[in-house]
């Protein structure tokens, strides 16, 4: 298994730090996110999910996408598309979500990790290319109209264009939806980040109906749960809620990138639900923010962090306490270590 | 796509019955399942779901086996396991639950369908063997005895013994769980039935390490919705719940087999949570019974009808009127025939 982000759990005994004390910042999903409490049926724990309970119809509808299928999170179709295809060359981001690549080389394909720079170029020798747009964790963002130009000139070949969109929720704008009749076209969204119900399990694929039957066939029968899906639809009909949920996010990345940048630790990018900053010593930060008990995610390969949202006033105060004692307790290391390097040297 | 049990909604369009005037007895599933509504945090929905919840250790206590990995309900497994073998030989009931038979092929494997009488007679040529113990829909059992037995000569040319315990829980002395550190014997059960939470999808195999270690890479992370495992954590640790409900089941089985026996319609088969009846007429007794809103299971390559449990006392009122009614109409329809062919032969 691939690590991820909100393995809270590990942390709390790597840290030595009770678990309800810490303020996990690792993953990028909206820590305010819809509340579920109040409408599950004890029919949908009890009797077997159906296709009919209008899920389907209040995903259209917020998706204005024209042909839709549920799945038990993004990961689900993650996992599975890969299986759909005969050996193909496909190129992945190469700093990215690291599940793509993972499960594209499981089922036996060819993976080029391509930089984002270097997408157009390495079109002409790609059946498939993975786009998260936004790009998760470095926030690079992508016209419409360059994913569909490279999308038609995939498809000229029989090639696949997959998208995922688990961040786009708060610039909609962004979105392809609406083109994902187009064969080849695989979008996939996911009601974990921007509605924050990623416990519920449940993501959707947009694409074409061929493409889609196949996909459900190959994920079988009642894939999600029943009370996930009767979450999934009130949500997705909350059009007050998302409404002003998108304004807050806004406001609340535009702040946490101030926060960071004000502490030295300016973003190299992000979106509105997480804030990227590559640095050589990205390691020693985010160990030390866990040892005060505030979870960042850590990518070894880039050394760089990754920034969740907080969500009540006290988490940005925490964060920000913890950002200023972390800033001093590495400038105190690095003047030491200066100092080492000069003694050795004299 | 196959067909299931529990399509309420097809039958209520196909019947022109509106939905909630159905006694849907069109699934084994327990209909006083176990409540749900109380105990879910709204943490489990908006968290992505961990592994160190207590899960594991509830359903540990509850089955008495070495090893467990939760499944998205024991579907999931059925989709995986023909995922991890090379071209096998895999013998399925040939009257049982369709999935195996459907998955195993689906992954390119040659399956045969074999009589229950005859398992002992194709071991010798199969890899794998599928049992579900008892059988749905016909309540075959089988000796824990004979499934060792089994189990040990296909493990000797590294082959497999799959279990489908989906309705052993009010008979666990029929259970071959505790044997399952065993390479190669491998148990799948489910909340779905016994417990009634067919919407929550959760399902546990039971196996050696190694495979679970194969299945749980397959199916990747998060593989059960959040507030899915806070439910079966508090189901599975209800004792007091469980003991009841094997002494109701046994009651109500018992109850429905003579129920149906009284209107000529005796058992061929079944468990505490169904039965299955065997008779030529079987489709125009599913389709009497249905244009009176009492949804059955009907099996067209075995004419046969599944009855699950009514639940409350209107439900067994309204059953036995039914099967009354169904039974005289079926009656002078056959009369009718009957007096048609004699007027024929005239």
């Amino acid at each position: 298994m691939l690590e991820h982000g909100g393995r809270l759990q590990q942390a709390a005994q790597r840290y030595e730090i009770p678990r309800e004390r810490w303020l996990d910042l690792s993953t990028g999903i909206n820590p305010i996110g819809w509340q579920a409490t109040a409408c599950i049926s004890t029919a949908s724990w009890n009797r077997l999910p159906e296709d009919e309970d209008g899920l389907l119809e209040a995903a259209e509808a917020y998706y204005g996408a024209p042909k839709i299928l549920p799945v038990s999170g993004s990961q689900a179709a993650i996992q599975a598309l890969p299986r759909l295809r005969g050996r193909s060359r496909v190129g992945v981001p190469a700093l990215g979500y690291n599940e793509h690549a993972h499960r594209w080389k499981q089922a036996g394909h060819d993976v080029v990790p391509v930089a984002i720079a270097d997408f157009e170029a390495a079109l002409p020798g790609l059946d498939v290319l993975v786009v998260s747009n936004p790009n998760n964790p470095t926030g690079d963002r992508f016209a419409p109209d360059q994913l569909l130009d490279w999308h038609a000139r995939l498809h000229a070949r029989r090639g696949w264009l997959v998208i995922d969109e688990a961040f786009v929720d708060s610039t909609p704008e962004s979105s392809v939806a609406r083109f994902t009749d187009r064969e080849g076209l695989i979008v996939l969204r996911s009601l974990g980040k921007f509605f924050g119900l990623a416990g519920a399990r449940v993501g959707f694929v947009l694409s074409s109906q061929v493409l889609l039957q196949n996909l459900a066939e190959w994920l079988g029968p009642w894939a999600l749960a029943g009370p996930s899906r009767v979450v999934a639809k009130a949500a997705l009909q909350d059009q007050t809620w998302q409404k002003s949920t998108r304004q807050r996010l806004r406001r609340d990345g535009g702040r946490l990138a101030d926060l960071l940048a004000s502490h030295g630790l300016k973003p190299s990018g992000g979106c509105d639900l997480f804030q990227w900053i590559s640095l050589p010593n990205a390691l020693a930060v985010h160990e030390s923010l866990a040892r005060q008990g505030i979870l960042t995610r850590y990518f070894g390969a880039t050394p760089s962090i990754r920034f969740g949202l907080p969500a009540k006033a006290e988490d940005w105060q925490r964060l920000e306490t913890a950002l200023s004692v972390s800033r001093g307790v590495l400038e105190i290391a690095e003047s030491a270590r200066d100092e080492a390097r000069r003694e050795a040297r004299q």
